[in-house]
């Protein structure tokens, strides 16, 4: 039982990730709990950036494409990235935005499966993920439909009409109930229906393990700057299962093509991942995202999971016993397993219980209509730092008297 | 006539533009003429970049959206960039990269223009432009036909058969060769044929003077890290003239949406030029990018224009004096005006050439199959750079005796 606060503080002390925090300089006084929306700068990171600014662009200038390794550097940090999904080496680039990466997917999938008018996902499934299936399937013309079942029914509408599914898609964490969807058996329900399935790593990716390959996922999209710590827009990427590398993809930039500096009239995809590449890539924002995820690679996903787990349990469990009768309600699983890296409550009043955290140093962030969320990044996130939340929410919830 | 290095000292002592070098700190003893492929820094972009990071991201974390006005950045930035290219406020938006935006740019022209079926350039624009219609005339698969006419041909092509043409797209500086082409002419032969034409500023913004709504002009892109010194990578730009921004465009992501936190399910786009936003953009590559901008702006895009063509004049009045024999032949237009910011050369050794000059110190570039490239900056270019390199390419290009 978590009766004191320095119950909280033996957690800390025994914790095996402990020492990653200080490597990260987050404000003194600040209780971050919206790693989930934004993961904070570490210093290797800062560092990072300094370099390539400094030395890579400042002295090396044009040089740094080959010199620095410029050139090479999505397809580097997808291969870190394919390490903390389950995904192998040269499965995995990043590039662009999540929504554009989604838009190629999901162009994929749909010229896969030609003669299916189906694109299947859930309501309440993140809003840009839903809005690029409108505006592809507006701009494609040939008569495909997006079905939007109620949530947690994606499986089941694969089962029922998935013989008309083009393309399934869901963001494999709920963004605002953080529920876990079970990734092996909705792929299996999709290749069982021969439909492509998408998955939106976005709240997942660093937050916990993944196993793509091993579920038999064809295509993943996820976000550099939530638990990968990439920094604010960071690259997202794109997994493209290694069978699916042959698919061409609409935004055929130069920086996919099999020789860009040939400067030939004609596209011809390069052979690998890098096909899924469009234009030139920031480097400068690529490069912190490769510098976080060396801190995350230096972590295990196992112990990141356990400890993530650890702490929403804690904080359930703390608002159980201080907050009853404030309006707060759970929206999230109370089991650990089925929950991802955050917590989410339902208040009446959210938006000015929110702002009430935020002045007294606890950030989390509010989703329409009435939620709280609270996200755990577990190497900066400390077991105090539950404790210090939940006395200020319970605070930011009492009723006066 | 320029006799002797004192003599371009000697313009350099005139320049009006002088005193804007010392606020790049480029490295010493390099003469940098590859400003059309990769601007430098400036101090004040380096410093914007760190407050990005340490105080908006490190300190400002998920605030920083608003506090920090991370939100309306795309649109400010697009703004400034509208003042450099004769376009109004609300016209420009800074996103995503060059082949991204006109992928969308080509979208809107063809969904404008339904049942024309020619999407029409020249052989020898930019090849990320025609992989970018391939890619998007594929995709479609509604009997579009990319047609390229020899270079210099479109102004023609659209007399001949512009009832035909949904799209026409150019560069409007031609990356090779330097040649201007005449975007009020070629934009008017658009116009007068029903076409839409979509210009690619890469090697004329912040080099030379535009004029886009006096032309005009329906619809740009361009690069952000050429002549506007944004970095490596960073943001590119898409202009869309206002009759034109009811359009829709396919890539529909929720930073372009019209309440992008009310998290509807369904995609409503922003009213004005912000639903050409797709995904979330970089904001440390758009700060830099930002930042680099408010150093152009400070300078006369007269001024920079007639130093261009001052420094371009000296180069080849030089290269004819000292390389004749060499081996040198000019392929960009000898008069100033026709001619962007670079003077180009064949030569039959050019890789081996430009390996020489650069390890001397002389940083231009090599394209395919025999092209020099030498590009002008007038922010930090010097009179005495042009000697320099035009000595070391005498010695480059000399024939052991």
């Amino acid at each position: 039982m978590l009766a004191r606060r320095e119950d909280l503080e033996a957690l800390d002390r025994s914790d095996e990730l402990r020492d990653f925090r200080a490597r990260f300089d987050l404000p003194p006084d600040l209780v971050y709990l919206d790693g989930n929306s934004l993961g904070p700068p570490s210093r290797a990171t800062r560092e990072r950036i300094a370099r390539a600014v400094e030395d890579e662009w400042g002295r090396g200038l044009i040089r740094s494409w080959e010199s620095a390794g410029w050139i090479s550097l999505p397809q580097r940090t997808g291969d870190k990235i394919a390490r903390l999904i389950g995904a192998g080496p040269g499965e995995v680039i990043a590039a662009d935005s999540t929504s554009v990466n989604l838009f190629k997917a999901l162009s994929i999938a749909l010229q896969a499966n030609r003669g299916r008018r189906i694109v299947l996902s859930e309501r309440g499934n993140f809003p840009t993920d839903l809005y690029i299936a409108q505006g592809l399937i507006a701009h494609l013309g040939a008569g495909h439909e997006l079905v939007l079942v109620e949530g947690g029914g994606l499986e089941r509408a694969l089962q029922d009409r998935g013989h008309e599914v083009a393309a399934a898609f869901l963001t494999h964490i709920d963004y605002v109930s953080g529920q876990v969807h079970d990734m092996a058996r909705i792929t299996a329900a999709a290749r069982a229906a021969g439909a492509t399935m998408i998955w939106d790593l976005a709240h997942s990716a660093g937050a916990v393990p993944l196993t793509l390959n091993a579920c038999g996922v064809d295509l993943a999209v996820g976000c550099g700057y939530k638990y990968l710590n990439g920094g604010p827009g960071a690259p997202a990427f794109l997994y493209v299962a290694r069978e699916l590398q042959r698919g061409a993809q609409p935004l055929s930039g130069w920086m996919g093509h099999a020789d860009p500096f040939a400067f030939a009239e004609r596209y011809e995809p390069a052979p690998g991942i890098a096909r899924f590449l469009c234009g030139t890539p920031s480097v400068i924002a690529m490069s912190a995202l490769d510098a976080a995820l060396d801190l995350l690679l230096e972590a295990s996903m196992e112990a990141i999971r356990g400890k993530s787990v650890a702490l929403g349990n804690a904080f359930i469990e703390l608002v159980d016993r201080h907050c009853a009768g404030s309006g707060l309600r759970l929206v999230s699983p109370r089991d650990g397993s089925l929950r991802g890296s955050q917590v989410s409550y339902s208040h009446p009043e959210s938006r000015a219980v929110m702002g009430k955290l935020i002045d007294h140093g606890v950030i989390g962030d509010v989703r329409a209509p009435d939620i709280l969320r609270f996200g755990f990044a577990p190497l900066y996130t400390r077991y105090v730092d539950v404790w210090d939340a939940v006395v200020r929410l319970r605070d930011a919830t009492s009723r006066p008297t």
